[in-house]
Parts: structure tokens; sequence; C-alpha cells
């Protein structure tokens, strides 16, 4: 089941659960709420697709979680996963332009697999990963990679506002241990990977933030992302697939 | 002023004004509802204090900005200023334990002032600064000093559950630019330190942060911590005192 949030003729955003042409409409947030419908449906040619969440507490990175990539920034995946916070004011959805800041230098893609969190949990085991989880997204962990070499730390070039496209929908059945993703920028293939690759994977992510942060619902985990991350430039536009999941699709425009 | 949030009685938290031995009761939340009063009092003996504001979407941290600091670490002030976010899922308020993790190695106290924003606000100049302010309340920006050098990015040595407390309360009227803080470990005197030793003062980080993020009204800035920090240990107690704003003391404990 897909999951989406969602506004149609200027109303207050409604979630739906999204199938071919339409969205049938959720009474309430499904995160809280469960998945009774109203009855009514919305044609998706109606609805603008919205971040699937916003999250209250964290976005969690995870860097370097795909050796490859690790290797193409001169770094190497560690013993422990490495952590890091996007603000939710980073946050966007489809179809919403990501706004390069002025004077920053070079900024990249990274398509990844997000989790997002569907109750609260604390030292969740390996085992019990999927009990605290609602269901799987698409991010795009936007960074200022000159910055983010400059910094040292990656707070700034990784959360400046734009820099979280989520969605375009949660998709809460998949089994996310070997799907495909990809990333294109107007159509060119840049990146392309296996969440089977992942350094750390899925239960042991849970078990390991899970064991320094409580996990609130609405909580997102971006996974880290596969080799060939590159430039986004002003005009451009970036996709990324995920198999099962669909295609998060974002403009990129400079700030001026 | 100085307002606080608080709860009495098992009720749920409300705000008031903090005066001598009275909290006067607010009508809502003073950050979206103003300063109206219910003419309530609560005796202070009989309201436990909680932290003044749990942030919706941001935690700044501000790392070496004050250079005596900065030289206790081995590492040197830059340009500008280096952040980190800490999540909310953190926040304590005042008494309440910083619990010590299992296995993490040394854990320090930093004593800090802590501005909390009022409005929503993006590109503030930094003359403008303190029209984005709501007040200023104290802070503890704990630290996992092993695991900090570790992992090298600062997010998971800083972002544990207890790792935030704040309060006791947002002091509204008051001049931060040259105000005393100190930090005592059982009563001894750990660090002390003036705002106005601040490498970046206060309009500075505004309008750098502001220059990345979009503030929202809740979202909270530590503006960084003298000299003088420490480890602090199982059954002591630390508080941190700023003068015009009061004390924030809290009790240590470690997970078993």
């Amino acid at each position: 089941m897909k999951i989406a949030r969602f506004s149609s003729k200027g109303e207050d955003p409604r979630y739906g659960i999204l199938d071919e042409r339409d969205l049938v409409v959720l009474a309430g947030d499904p995160m809280y709420q469960g998945f009774e419908t109203t009855g009514e449906r919305v044609p998706l040619a109606d609805a603008k697709l919205l971040a699937p969440v916003i999250p209250r507490s964290k976005v969690i990175g995870v860097g370097l979680n795909y050796a490859e990539h690790a290797s193409e920034m001169d770094e190497r995946s560690g013993d422990d996963p490495v952590v890091f916070l996007k603000p939710n004011t980073a946050v966007i959805g489809p179809e919403d332009p990501i706004r390069l800041p002025a004077g920053v230098g070079r900024v990249d893609h990274e398509g990844e697999l997000a989790i997002v969190i569907g109750s609260l949990a604390k030292n969740v085991t390996r085992e019990d990963f999927a009990s605290v989880i609602l269901g799987y997204t698409i991010a795009n962990d936007v960074t200022a990679r000159d910055l983010q070499a400059r910094d040292g730390q990656w707070t700034r070039s990784k959360g400046f506002d734009t820099f979280c496209p989520l969605g375009p929908a949660i998709e809460t059945e998949i089994d996310p241990s070997d799907i495909r993703i990809e990333t294109r920028v107007d159509g060119d293939l840049r990146q392309v990977g296996s969440t089977s690759e992942m350094v750390h994977d899925i239960p042991s992510l849970i078990e390991f933030v899970s064991s320094i942060w409580t996990l609130l619902p609405g909580d997102v985990i971006l996974t880290g992302t596969p080799a060939g991350v590159g430039e986004i430039r002003d005009g451009e536009v970036v996709e990324v697939t995920i198999e099962g999941i669909g295609t998060l699709k974002n403009p990129v425009i400079a700030r001026h």
C-alpha cells in the first residue's frame, strides 16, 4: 500500500492511499489514526503530492553506507555507521524545487532509500526492526559538497532549506533488502545500486540509531547513497527511482 | 520577565511567569498566544519546572565559540561558526537526570547561554537580530567526549537522550552581550566565562544560522561553551548559572 500526503484545490493537506489514477482519501494521519477511508476519491491529476511525512523530531542521515560511494569520497566505511541530522525545515515534496544557495559552490544529488518510523522506539534489536517501521519512501540527501569538505562537520552542507526532498509516497509492504536505486539528472543515469550493497543493513541501522536516540513516529532515516554522486545545476531535473516505491522528481533552481 | 513551563499536581504542562515564590499562570503558550494571564497563581513549591520550550524543528549548536575553550580542545575557532544539531528527543528540564549511556567513556558538561527563537526567520541581518528572539535560557550541551573524537561527526556524541538540559526559564528582557556563565559540579566551580568573550557574537550567530536555515518559533540556538569543560560522573550534580537568568541544575546518573 502506498500512502501519500496531498493537497487539492487549495485545501489543507490530507492523506490518501495512492493507486494508479486516484487517491483514496484517509480519515486522518495514518501514522496516528490508522487506515480508515472516507469513501472519497481524488483523481491524481487534481492533487499536488506533498512530502509524505514532516518529521517532528529527527531526519537521521547515515554516511558512507555503500562501499563504492565511500571509495569515491576517499573515505572508508567504519565499524559503526556515521550519523548526522537534517532539520525538518529542509524537507520538500515531489516536484518542489531544490534551491541552490548562493556562494556555496558545488551541490550534489544523493539518491537514497528512506525509512519512515511508525512508533516510539528505543533499543530495538535487529530481530524486531520491522515492528517500528511504518514504511519506506525515497529521499535525495542533497549536499553542498565544497562546504562539506571545508566545514568538517556535515550539518550545514546537508541542512539548507530544500535539501531533503522526500516522496512521492510511503510504501508499507515492500521488502527493502534488495531493491534497485537509480538517480538520473535530466534523464541521464548517474547513480545506480541495490540496497543489498549497504555496509550496515536496515536491521543494523535500526538497532544502531535506536541505541542512541528515542525514535518518534514520523522520524525518517536516510540509509546512505550508492556510488555516482555528482553535481546538480540550475535548470536541471533530478529523479531518484526506487523499485517498488516510485520516482521522486525535483527541479533544481539557483537562488538569486 | 521569566517564562517557565511547568506541571503541578499531575496536570498537563502549562506556562507561567516566574516570580520569587509563584508562577502567574498564562492562558496559553506565550510563543504563539502572548502573555495574557488567567489570574491563577501556583506556588513554586507546588510546581515542577519543565524544559521551557520543546523545539519542533531545531536545536542548533555552535562549536568552538570561546577562544579559550577552542584552545583546550586543541582546535581553533574559524571564520565561520561551526554548527551542529541536537534532536528534540535530547531535551530535558531542570532537575531531570542526565543519563550516561553505557560504554561511551567520558561524558562532559558544557554550560551555555541558549537563544530561544520567537518568530519565523530567514536571512536576518545583524541589526535585526533582536526582532526574532523570544528570550534567553540556560543549556547544558552534554557531550560524550571520547565518541566525539572517534566519530569525527559530532551528532552522535551530542545527541543522546537527556543530553540537552534546558531551563529553568526563558528571560525575555536581558541584555545578553556581557553576562557571566558559571558551571559547577557538586558545588565546585569548573567553567567560568562571560558572553562578551564569544568569538561570534549573538547578532552574528543569528545572521549566520538564519542564512542557512529557516528558523521556526521554538528553535533553540546554543551559543557555545567557555573554557573548563570536564567530566560528569554517576551521582554528581551539575549546575549552570547565568547572571540574570538563573541556575539549571541536573543530577547525573549512569544507565544500567
